[in-house]
């Protein structure tokens, strides 16, 4: 929803959110936890920090429901949201997004990626 | 951090994050769970059904670093805090910022509030 004149700064200059949300084995679309992401979190957040990046917070989020292409991180406030399946993936997305300002676009969630 | 022209429309219209960290008791900080945020938490998801609201979603998150203001909640984009203890909080925060596009200034954490 739209930001208002009076609003106070934003806490965070990038809050990133990872799902951690697990499924059952087996179920049928699978969860961002089953695929690896609790180590993918944590991996986010060391590496944020000895980054260095003012501003930044790497936080576990329940189930951000796209879980078919999970693993799932969405950055906001711009509300970007990436795959990232290894630490190489992490690391473009720290590196692209984070350091450069820009977007790590491989990697990206495009339109036809929303909840239906 | 800023958005750029090419990023694709938000997944979410509202992305509400309410944490449910729970620190052991006794731990000096407390925390959000233990001030019975996942209850909480609950309740807003119904409630946000409830109310129909299009593109709305409500998240559990981990720790949001506002322990001692807990329980607290977070919307983005916006990127608005707030600190729900009750469920007329809850649904004076729907009310007021998911129907009328407002915000519950009664319940904002504000700048002095931000994380050190």
């Amino acid at each position: 929803m739209p930001s208002l004149p009076s609003d106070p700064p934003p806490f965070f200059q990038a809050h990133l959110f990872v799902c951690c949300n697990r499924r059952p084995d087996g179920h049928k679309r699978g969860s961002c936890a089953a695929r690896g992401s609790e180590a993918l979190r944590d991996y986010t957040k060391a590496r944020a920090k000895e980054l260095g990046l003012p501003g930044v917070r790497v936080n576990v989020a329940g189930c951000l429901d796209r879980c078919e292409l999970g693993p799932v991180l969405v950055i906001y406030p711009e509300g970007i949201w990436y795959r990232a399946e290894t630490r190489e993936d992490v690391d473009e997305i720290l590196s692209a997004h984070l350091v450069a300002g820009g977007r790590a676009t491989r990697l990206m969630l495009d339109k036809k990626d929303a909840p239906g």
